[in-house]
């Protein structure tokens, strides 16, 4: 029964999600949304959560976590290669809920869908004890069969990321720990760079269709750079070697790193990077490079894959390591 | 990063979901599924969570748990006329999970999608504090354009039932208050008869068909019949007449509305019936109820809907009612 003061489901949809729905949609009016491929075309369906107090703070801002949302799974499709069809979520509203953080919530998911290109279809929501819960089941579509996947790579591809690594990892800690020491000396607007990185993952869409045309095998970057390519290695059936100096890093990063060489493991195996991880292999590797950069996105190789199946290796001139644990897991 | 003795998510998924991934889902090793619709057919996408302590007791059996998350949904997709493709899942654990409780639920889940066709495709699984949350996006086939909305009803149109209404009600009545006046003379098959029907929802899989070949609208009755009548005519823009003696029960409901008259009210809002509720074209009518009983459904027609804007009216004989809050709701 609605409890006094509180908005029904109906009513909470019709208010704060139905203004923003797509075409398929049919204005939320409907219990279920209809997708309907381009002849000759896959979908491409990700679907990932995020949890209050887990994969952000209570006291970002709301806009900020509804736009998350959405770009951790269009980063997804991203990495598959395809072009953001739409999407339906799944909400969970703590007993404390309340509607202008809803309505903060609902104005970055709905700011975030027309930037990506990938507009509201459905969803459900429920009231629950416990935090904040949201689940975003995203559409992305591809030319038949060209879908890439993270098992494909071969020995000898070359292992490229888009972007730099290592932002959201450090732009987490000062959030954390505003005062940490590597920090000490770090501008304003760096800082503000870091954090904004973390709060603001940046799915690649642009260079999708590259990544499509290019790539033997790809992800993205969300659970640490190590780890995700000990996945790629893993599924692949192989391994890869890393050279850490050819990592790219954003010019606020290398400031941490001249302040604290020791941040390095930190920077590999931290999260959130939402870049694009990529086999590719040796005769695609120019055309590779060119065409992402004319798409807009910086793309660099870092090592390549090779045969094996011991953990990837990391080298810094003559040091080397593996990440044993890899990957930050919420596990 | 993994703590002592449990599994990570890859090993978990590994473990307990990838051998029941269906093709598309490339065993879970991708981050991403694909799902390829036939030529000329649409996608139907539905998506509904269920959450500990609202939508099943933490006692349940795990496997009945999992059943549920995808019934729920199937349901959706068979009241929409559309054919079950596949499914992804995203799984909070809280902090007290453990491995055979989810073992249970991975295999009632799997049991439940072998049985309604509808394999796993893909999913995320997170911990977090608060109750144990699964939210499924299920996906259904139609042909192009004939997906069935609830917003279509027309003043005429007759108000049809698949099954029996109540039963789910009335069993969750008796797992909260097993002593409960009506159900004193009760036998014990007659009881678990009603549990059964709250713990393990029977998606109208094998009504799908003639659903999207002759309902104008349909929906399915999950929130309490009186309510979704009234959304249904809400979406139309009409109203509905419905008469409380036509509409069907089992011989474990009569016998509780024998002793209990009043439980009507309890029947007709109470939820978790997953029937389908439709709206039927006169001209229609018979056509649609001998094939839904070909189809080994049973259908009834219990009212009509007309023209204007008041709540649905719920007749017995001279009594008439209007069912105010009308549909249960979590909020």
């Amino acid at each position: 029964m609605s409890t006094s003061g509180r908005l029904t489901e109906d009513r909470l949809i019709a208010k704060f999600f139905a203004p923003f729905a797509g075409e398929g949609a049919f204005g939320l009016r409907d219990d279920a949304a209809r997708i309907t491929p381009r002849a000759g075309h896959d979908l491409v369906v990700t679907v990932d959560a995020i949890v209050a107090d887990v994969h952000f703070f209570r006291d970002d801002p709301a806009s900020s976590v509804g736009r998350k949302a959405l770009a951790v799974n269009v980063s997804d499709l991203a990495a598959k290669g395809a072009r953001p069809v739409g999407f339906v979520l799944s909400l969970a509203l703590p007993d404390d809920w309340r509607e202008p953080w809803l309505k903060e919530f609902a104005e970055g998911l709905h700011h975030a869908a027309r930037v990506f290109g990938c507009p509201l279809l459905g969803g459900d929501t429920v009231r629950a004890a416990g935090p904040f819960w949201v689940s975003v089941t995203a559409f992305g579509e591809t030319p038949a069969g060209t879908m890439i996947h993270r098992f494909n790579a071969r020995p000898g591809d070359a292992i490229c990321v888009t972007g730099t690594i290592g932002d959201a990892a450090l732009g987490l800690a000062l959030r954390k720990y505003p005062l940490t020491e590597w920090a000490r000396d770090m501008t304003l607007e760096k800082r503000v760079y870091l954090t904004d990185r973390y709060l603001h993952p940046q799915p690649r869409i642009a260079a999708a269709d590259v990544v499509r045309r290019y790539a033997r095998a790809a992800m993205d970057v969300s659970d640490g750079l190590a780890g995700d390519i000990a996945k790629m290695a893993k599924a692949s059936g192989i391994t890869a070697e890393v050279d850490l100096r050819m990592i790219p890093f954003s010019a606020a990063a290398r400031l941490a790193l001249d302040a604290d060489p020791a941040q390095i493991d930190a920077i590999v195996t931290g999260g959130d990077d939402y870049e694009v991880l990529c086999a590719i292999a040796p005769e695609n590797l120019d055309a590779f490079l060119a065409e992402t950069k004319a798409a807009g996105v910086s793309a660099t190789t870092i090592g390549r894959f090779c045969e094996g199946d011991m953990l990837p290796l990391f080298r810094d001139g003559s040091i080397e390591k593996r990440y044993e644990a890899g990957s930050y897991t919420h596990f």
